[in-house]
């Protein structure tokens, strides 16, 4: 019995969701955005299966792979769902080395699976915006990826958001410098990743319940904790990290990315040296950055960084690459909680209403604004009252309704009418295109 | 070992592609061009998950399930991923009908995924690109759906596609009037449907050894093949169908249909009335129509129809629906074959190279044309010499270049080299934006 019910009641697994149109224009709106930047600063685009051979997912990516949907295809082939775009890209980047063209910088838009416990503003099917360069060495590279982050962020009004910025290997030298051994670092990354939610205390009590000494514990925090400008940062973490080459190399590197940001003109308070971050992906090797909102306190929008070993896994000779994933699902969240751009209604500009049960002419008006490019939409309730029509497109959210009934026909007008005001004007025939296109501009 | 080969060499599915920048450059320009036509309808986006519970998908589209992408997930639950479009929106009509405002108009491209055997052209990941109108029994939705169509074909040049149209209910009461049992229509579609590819001869044959006696099959072929205008064809077939109020039901609506079509001014000979179309689905009961393109002979590069059992068969009230789904993957072959629409080779317009490694230059002039709206790609080459870096440029595809070296900055001025003919001319500094702009316009 139960079986034959759930076969009539349609439903959705739980952690997926159906875009209505209501969120889907506006969903719409940011990808476009966000692809018209990636664009802008001269990314291609890229595609890639859903469906990877489970041996190209696994043991690349930590945590997120035990997420992974696998399964079985219909040959006995392991298959499983990508959980990020950034494994298929080291994949692709591995695989047709002979026919992409390095430096390689794509963009890519997706949606990827995780099976993880469904919570508020957690799914188990969301999309990804990515962003990234392989081949460049240079942290011209890392410096590009950071601008089309900042760019994107403020294209959908996201003005209160900041990228922090680190070096993988800084959260490492700094871990040795305070004594601890290499196969501890780990530890330090995961507790110090937790700073924001847990705070000092929580993260010193769980590094030492992880097995690492307090006075080591309290020297990391220290060193993490120092404040002043990027450039007195970099100076007093040489300072103590001093004769450790690896450690120079490394602050090095983050002078020259904030330089180099400077330069393209990335504003100086929004992107940050946070020597607290530690971004929780294992591949990561060279800068890593977050894009964190201040107001609502959502935590981080963006991520990405260098990782040097992950297109080498494939087998291919190593090649570095950089990049960063922006998390739609949050940014959608900030956007509708706080109004950060204009919430698009809906697609249609124009509702063309049929007078009379006189398609033919309401389908000649229509068809004069769609050849303008006005987005229309004809009426398909003919056999219903005007008023009735109206209403319809009113709940679509659609703003404005030209009305072409015998009598308008008969002295040469259309009537315009406001679907939200209810205001209603009456306008030449011969000009209502050109008076259309002037109001919505 | 050939376990840890495999794990070594990056490889992907059999039936799945990488979308490399040179192909979905192309890919997304069809898809936009698509989206904006849909749009310019008044038709809205939607998104449904990819996975489904399977018995959403299960029951509903014949054929196409048994190639079903068919799993349990982590928490033991049977799913399948989408095979259509057409199936997760009447899912979402019956599940959402307090949200949803009808008549729904609707549009959808996404990827779907089904298990069949990979040929050329045949994949087993492909994009459709459908739109569907759900809640109008008037014809003036489906006159609606053919509209958009013969607009999207035309917005991607191809011209010399002509959409085949026809009644489910015609074929279905020729065969009965030939004396054919309903238990056996169902073999009067499946071989009706090959005409194109076996022949009448096959048609005829395929039929006799399905059961159907000779004398009915010749009936059948001799009706769907008498030819002339619409008008003589429809009036034709209401001679030999007489007295079926069936078939004079299914008659009027295509009538009518004709005449709505030419309200919307489709033209004459962009839709025509072809009785041997029969197409494969089961959820059809309605008009059914077919793009195809004449030459090359690809056949169908879209299809579609109406349904009117499909949204109730999940427990909801019965709501009718139309709808058509373009074939990404055929149309794309056709214009890459016939060059029916210009073919982009990148996304940036302007490649600034790096000239004597001043990086800051370079950004400088770059956000300038960003800031403007131009993509333009800033070198990431800045270690390589100048040649080498408009070399790469010129491997992706970009057409100029902006060269702002110090012997240009001495003088005030940009140098722009077209990277296809070599040509380089010098042009004020301060006027470089609109420089570029016009010569792009």
């Amino acid at each position: 019995m139960t079986a034959t019910q759930a076969t009539r009641k349609p439903s959705i697994l739980k952690g997926f969701r159906d875009y209505l149109p209501e969120q889907m224009i506006l969903r719409q709106e940011i990808i476009n955005r966000f692809k018209a930047i990636f664009e802008l600063h001269g990314f291609d685009p890229l595609d890639t299966p859903a469906i990877e051979y489970l041996e190209v997912l696994t043991g690349k990516a930590g945590e997120n792979e035990k997420l992974m949907y696998a399964f079985e295809d219909q040959g006995g082939r392991s298959v499983g769902l990508r959980y990020d775009l950034t494994v298929p890209l080291a994949r692709v980047v591995a695989m047709h080395q002979s026919e992409i063209v390095l430096p390689f910088k794509r963009y890519h838009v997706a949606p990827v699976w995780r099976a993880d416990r469904p919570q508020r503003g957690r799914f188990r099917e969301f999309w990804q915006c990515d962003a990234d360069i392989a081949g460049v060495e240079s942290m011209a590279a890392d410096a590009e990826i950071v601008s089309v982050l900042t760019d994107c962020l403020a294209a959908v009004g996201l003005d209160n958001s900041v990228v922090h910025m680190s070096h993988r290997r800084l959260l490492e030298r700094i871990a040795m410098a305070a004594g601890i051994p290499q196969e501890q670092a780990a530890q330090v990354y995961r507790s110090v990743d937790k700073l924001d939610k847990i705070g000092a205390e929580g993260v010193r009590k769980e590094m030492v319940e992880g097995g690492i000494e307090a006075s080591q514990a309290t020297q990391v925090l220290d060193t993490i904790s120092i404040s002043g400008s990027i450039e007195d940062l970099l100076v007093e973490l040489s300072r103590r990290l001093q004769n450790d080459a690896n450690a120079e190399g490394a602050i090095a590197e983050m002078t020259q990315l904030f330089q180099l940001l400077h330069q393209m003109g990335v504003p100086n308070d929004k992107a940050v040296l946070d020597l607290t971050l530690a971004r929780g992906l294992d591949y990561y090797t060279g800068p890593v950055f977050e894009a964190k909102v201040t107001e609502p306190k959502v935590g981080s929008v963006a991520g990405g960084g260098r990782y040097e070993g992950l297109i080498g896994s494939f087998g291919s000779r190593s090649i570095s690459a950089t990049g960063v994933s922006l998390g739609l699902e949050r940014i959608i969240e900030v956007i509708r909680e706080h109004g950060t751009m204009p919430i698009p209604t809906a697609v249609a500009q124009v509702f063309v209403p049929v007078v009379d049960r006189n398609l033919g002419s309401a389908a000649e008006l229509t068809s004069e604004l769609r050849a303008r490019g006005l987005k229309t939409d004809l009426s398909l309730l003919d056999g219903k009252s005007l008023g009735e029509q109206l209403k319809y497109a009113g709940r679509r959210g659609i703003g404005l309704a030209a009305i072409l009934g015998p009598d308008e026909a008969a002295r040469g007008v259309v009537a315009l009418k406001n679907l939200v005001t209810g205001d209603q004007i009456e306008l030449e025939r011969a000009e209502i295109v050109q008076s259309i296109e002037r109001m919505l501009t």
